[in-house]
């Protein structure tokens, strides 16, 4: 069994509450507590040593992936980030040094979007640290952005370049938080979704989610300069189309707008390159990629932790 | 280093903004989002196998552990829980029924109190099983207990029997939600908090925070029947005074109020028994125990995760 069919097991029957807007299955939660304007979105996510960063990492880095991880994705929603916990859970041998520094890179990405670090716990976990963020955002009851808003004909649109993350941007990439907000008040975005999974995985949440299918224009996809590298100097590597389709935590923004706003978006928003790589279609799950020569169907197959990684 | 230790110097500089009531140091963070009437309380709380429950402990029961202690964190500020999200990291081979059971135990809880499960996220730990939970809670402005609130002549109380837990009320106790909310509607609560680290460790948090000492009457001090049968079975067992003072996760509640509230609390509430133990002193960290023929000052122990358990 695999992470998804597990969850799609454990999510089939959870206790719900008239506070739950939306439940399991969007990139964070969303909370109606009385507040007259807006929504709480309500987001947890772990880093673990081995699986998330090696133990050879820098500490500061670390820290900084953990809590842009979850940042992330209340940028999918549009959202502003509110107060983080922390929970850490130390192996029995640690460096209090080390501990601060995984610290420091948290805290000053914290105070660069204003979110307050209000608590947690620490914990044993013998063999490995384990770094877990729970954070609280909120957001304009009328400019959440979900995964379930894609429209057939909605253009697709990607931030920033894709693939070859492990080389290292997947632990110093920045949260999307200012585009994405900048986005959902300037254009009518009809879903949006943050690049953990990879692009064809993060996109196959999107179809599911809308009940739509995507047709994607090869060279249209922002391929990483480190992908491009990656294909050149190894041979056993993925070919640039493939790693920027599959591999995962780009943690860049992926949204559909309709199609008359397309031509309106611009190139780039404070640095952050836009591009428009395909668009919607009717077929409900299909993903096909026009190349110059052929059209080929992408078969299911994303970022899965269960799986070990190369 | 301890944990506490460790605590303390992370905590030290932590990032705040204005929606911080009450940041680290407390049972929950305590956030104003702008409700006119509540502030909301949030927590975060992991069970790792091997540490927190043991290999052979039924599934159902640490997920019931799980979300539990959380509730409890609610319960010490006299909240109400909202929604939840449960992080799951799992070991690299695990049975599916296995994992459905813990959210079994989980579910039925939080239906139970009417909370949310509103979502999470499952990632790998490749050697043991670590259940993280982290919860949403509301409460009246003028209703939130904190740990800082005791003052010099308060009489102090705690819920339910003390010592032992580890023979199994671990796994299956009840989080004191409905007593805490009752009690802070009833009565001028001026501090409480959960008992996790053991009613010395936890007293000394509230003491700490509160700037108080304390004196303890050994004698009203409610120690449970596995507390007792331990020390009569077991000639290396902690005599029962001892375990009611140092046994960790008990779950119950210690709060203090102002003395001449002190005849008006009844024996019992909803089948849960309350008891004075003792009253709050002026000496700032100083716990003193007055048995029969004695006095004599508890020194700073408790339950600390980075020591090995019993």
């Amino acid at each position: 069994m695999n992470e998804f069919e597990l969850i799609n097991r454990l999510t089939r029957s959870l206790p719900v509450n008239k506070s739950v807007v939306v439940g399991a299955g969007d990139d964070c939660a969303v909370l109606d507590v009385g507040l007259p304007d807006r929504l709480l979105l309500f987001k947890t996510d772990a880093v673990v040593e081995g699986i998330h960063f090696t133990p050879q990492a820098p500490p500061e880095k670390i820290g900084h992936k953990a809590l842009a991880r979850c940042l992330s994705d209340i940028a999918a929603m549009a959202g502003t980030p509110t107060a983080a916990l922390v929970t850490l859970a130390l192996p029995k041998t640690f460096e209090a040094t080390f501990v601060e520094a995984v610290y420091d890179g948290m805290n000053a990405l914290a105070r660069q979007h204003q979110v307050a670090i209000a608590g947690g716990e620490t914990t044993t976990n013998p063999e490995r640290l384990l770094l877990s963020i729970a954070l609280l955002g909120t957001v304009a009851k009328d400019k959440c952005l979900h995964r379930s808003g894609a429209k057939d004909g909605d253009a697709i649109f990607v931030t920033g370049q894709l693939g070859g993350s492990l080389a290292g941007r997947h632990l110093e990439f920045e949260p999307r938080l200012a585009e994405a907000r900048w986005l959902a008040e300037t254009f009518a975005i009809h879903s949006m979704i943050d690049l953990s999974d990879g692009l064809a995985g993060d996109l196959r949440h999107v179809l599911k989610a809308s009940r739509v299918g995507a047709e994607l224009l090869s060279n249209a996809i922002p391929i990483s300069r480190e992908a491009k590298l990656a294909s050149k100097n190894e041979s056993s590597a993925k070919t640039p189309l493939l790693a920027a389709l599959t591999d995962g935590e780009d943690f860049e923004l992926l949204f559909t707008v309709q199609p008359e706003n397309a031509p309106r978006l611009p190139k780039r928003v404070d640095g952050v390159s836009i591009r428009q790589i395909g668009e919607i279609t009717s077929e409900p799950g299909k993903i096909r990629v026009s190349e110059k020569d052929r059209v080929w169907d992408l078969e299911p197959k994303g970022f899965d932790h269960f799986k070990p990684e190369g």
